[in-house]
């Protein structure tokens, strides 16, 4: 039964004061018609499965350490283990629309088939981090870094290299064994210890070869997730060679394309991916300006491949979009179509220039807004994402472990999806979150964020958010809504009568 | 200038892309205008105290531990030293409406005052706890405590009793030095241990001298931290005498109207006290009914003091408001007076039964609702609690210490102050906390809540709520306003031009 708010709402304005149960049950059904994916209409085998889902789920909260409230290092070996989480693994989510480049793929993968390939060398910074690099010969030394050591040679001496690939893992990734309050006390910590990790894997996966290969096995893993199209933040770096020639940025976003192309060609299933090039927001105006005017000439160059331009870096420590105003009014100051995926609100800092950078987006004309963590705190920027159409891109493993927020039930998505604000869920960097695909934080968003209220409705409206919010054409929407939608019916009906 | 949001909706819905600074300053402008007191008028001293607040505010940000993202035991030294802190002690914040009738006093007036008086037995129980009693003679032994034993006679053996005093001090109050991390580690320990520290306290306040000097000195402590007003939840228990008879609730009812009037003689600027009579939601519905029977007839013998009618008592392990709608419907089926004020979604368990409060308490015709953490999640009860005026008692330490949020900056409350959502701050148990008075939540609310938005308009807002919002008829509330607006106006010109 639907609901007309306004005509609830006027009869509740006067109060009554004996409660009717039918009234109660049609407010309580109002509200739940108004959360993400509450105006779904379910088929018989969906409603099965919401059934099943519901179950799953009161399991999951009657239980003493109930996931979205611990830290996700500490949550991790409980979500493997979850029920939901097994089937959320299986469920088509559509696209990943919020993902950076070189924390795709996990760092198992980077250690054993990266850090034994020949002429790869290492070296240990004097604050506790590493870089590496592929040369031909030895690489000239690097300020404040070790000598360069062969990693062959180093591992030929070692009678076994465990410890040395658990220390190089280590070095990859935020996640820790460790206490991550200890670990990690505060936002600067973990923001340091974030770069530094970023520093580190840049080495390995920026050498041509293993460019590639990074990238195809980062499809791989999504793929494998059932994700079927990407949306990749990629700083289109000047790839090198053994040689140590560099390869420009025309070149590296020609390799995504062929990448993509002869990934799609093994595996027809999957829909594709676009890149959206970012640039660090510590650069000056200057260096923005020709970012800007490059990414109108790639965009020019690659118009299926290049969706569009965002900024990327801590936003508490970098520039505000405002400061930047004159070099991302080209593209619209010239006519040239130029979409914008600003990463905006990530920040705790209530009403200080940063966090201007949500209404500032809004005024260039973002297509999506990348975290939105601030949004709920404003109304003005938040009704006009509303109005028109701005998806938020919420990821929910990355502001925790950010430390944005502890308890992710208190994650200010979950008013956004109790009024079905249009939000995808994305995973930000998950290799560097010890996380993989989009599973995890579908997860974090469906237990955590939606509480006992969201259902296999939710599910899907997520699904369908993230191709209809994507940078796709109107018609490569409906051709992927039709792919989505038939992986969709089968995953529905392989998993309503198991138990 | 004030803006009206549909047009510069409008305007903005239709994407514009190159921004404007002046359509952007107006749109800031206008979410400024949206907060709480965001359409206050202010004086021209109001608008000189304010940017003096604003650069405190921003001294306080520039801090490296800021105090409203720490949890309170470890924030409250340096709230303490805040300048901004100083000048809220100062300023006449109105009413408290959310405080409860046990934990208005600190511990420290407890344990001199109180446990030093004759006639006063201690037990320490098998849980690590404590329970007193006031007797003539030597009091009945209770189920796992150890003997009574006369505090007199035990301080008597001892060259010094501070090592006893501050251990009976750590059983009256959930503050602790320890890492308060360690000490409460889910929000099971945190209740439990409250519940425990409750019945410490207990046999103290509930002995007939000590109920009314308390009493007097929890109003003395408000009225130093300049609150004019209170509405006080009080269980209204049976008080007892040194022979161990006892006296009934309308004794006790009665001694609360005697004591505020005596206060109020000798503090001819306090505005008053009302009661709000509350019952635990751990009772069964016959209990519960008999208790609305009572609240009735004390409503109507004591129509001045009375407010009201609330539960107590953590809801997600207490029954939920819908058990009760029975006993809670006979006041309106009789036509008789009772408002009420409900406890609603002080809760994480988004979706649950006890997550159905909110509402609840709406349909039940709630007055205000206490704490509301879960509102913004339940986008029909924000809608009627808007609509309907029914505000929020928002307590900030409350709802951190008891784990429902880490960084205040992440309370759900900022939103609702985002958007001038009817809101009052208030203090719960500030003795419980180890807080006092009203100014650590105005601190939190202001600082923490806030953002660097918040201004001295909130500020202004949020006192003057507490009176609007308050309990008093429309003629009492206006002499309040007139009363508050005067010592408001004292405050401003004050301090103003100190530096
Ligand atoms: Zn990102
Ligand atoms: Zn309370």
């Amino acid at each position: 039964m639907m609901l007309q708010l306004g005509l609830v709402l006027s009869l509740l304005t006067h109060a009554v004061s004996i409660p009717d149960p039918r009234q109660r049950e049609a407010l309580i059904q109002l509200e739940s018609s108004m959360q993400t994916g509450g105006q779904m209409v379910l088929t018989d085998a969906e409603q099965e499965l919401d059934v099943r889902l519901f179950k799953m789920k009161q399991g999951e909260m009657a239980r003493a350490a109930f996931p979205p409230a611990m830290h996700f290092f500490r949550a991790r070996d409980l979500i493997r283990r979850s029920p939901i989480f097994s089937l959320l693994q299986k469920m088509p989510k559509g696209g990943a629309l919020h993902v950076h480049d070189f924390s795709m793929v996990d760092v198992d993968w980077l250690v054993k088939n990266v850090t034994y390939r020949p002429h790869c060398y290492v070296c240990y910074t004097d604050d506790q981090s590493i870089r590496f690099l592929f040369s031909s010969r030895g690489p000239e030394p690097l300020p404040r870094c070790s000598t360069w050591i062969l990693l062959e040679e180093l591992r030929a001496k070692m009678i076994n290299s465990t410890d040395l690939d658990n220390s190089i893992k280590r070095n990859l990734t935020l996640f820790t064994e460790q206490d991550p309050e200890v670990a990690y006390p505060s936002q600067d910590v973990v923001w340091r210890r974030f770069e530094q990790t970023f520093l580190a894997v840049w080495g390995l996966v920026t050498y041509a070869p293993v460019f590639r290969d990074y990238y195809y096995e980062g499809l791989t893993q999504f793929y494998l997730d059932n994700v079927m199209y990407l949306e990749l933040r990629a700083l289109l770096p000047e790839v090198y060679e053994l040689d140590g020639s560099t390869h420009d940025r025309a070149w590296t976003l020609k390799t995504y394309r062929d990448v993509t192309k002869r990934f799609k060609a093994q595996h027809p299933d999957f829909f594709g991916a676009r890149i959206i090039f970012t640039v660090h927001r510590g650069v000056n105006l200057s260096v923005m300006t020709e970012a800007i005017e490059e990414a109108m000439k790639l965009q020019s160059s690659f118009p299926d491949t290049l969706a569009g331009f965002d900024l990327v870096g801590r936003e508490d420590s970098g520039r505000p979009l405002w400061y930047f105003r004159e070099a991302l009014s080209l593209p619209a100051e010239r006519g040239v179509e130029l979409p914008f995926f600003f990463h905006a609100g990530e920040t705790d800092l209530e009403g200080t220039d940063v966090d201007q950078n949500l209404l500032d987006a809004l005024l260039l004309n973002t297509s999506r807004i990348g975290h939105g963590f601030a949004l709920v705190r404003h109304p003005v920027a938040k009704d006009l994402s509303r109005k028109r159409g701005v998806a938020v891109e919420v990821c929910p493993v990355s502001n925790q472990v950010l430390k944005l927020v502890k308890d992710l039930r208190n994650h200010p998505a979950a008013a956004l999806m109790s009024e079905n604000h249009p939000v995808v869920i994305s995973s930000d960097d998950p290799a560097l979150f010890g996380a993989a695909g989009l599973s995890y934080d579908f997860y974090e968003a469906f237990v955590g964020l939606g509480g006992i209220k969201s259902n296999i409705a939710s599910l899907k409206q997520l699904a369908m958010n993230s191709l209809r919010y994507s940078s796709l054409s109107q018609r490569q929407k409906t051709e992927a809504l039709v792919l989505w939608q038939r992986r969709w019916d089968k995953f529905v009906s392989e998993h309503v009568y198991q138990s």
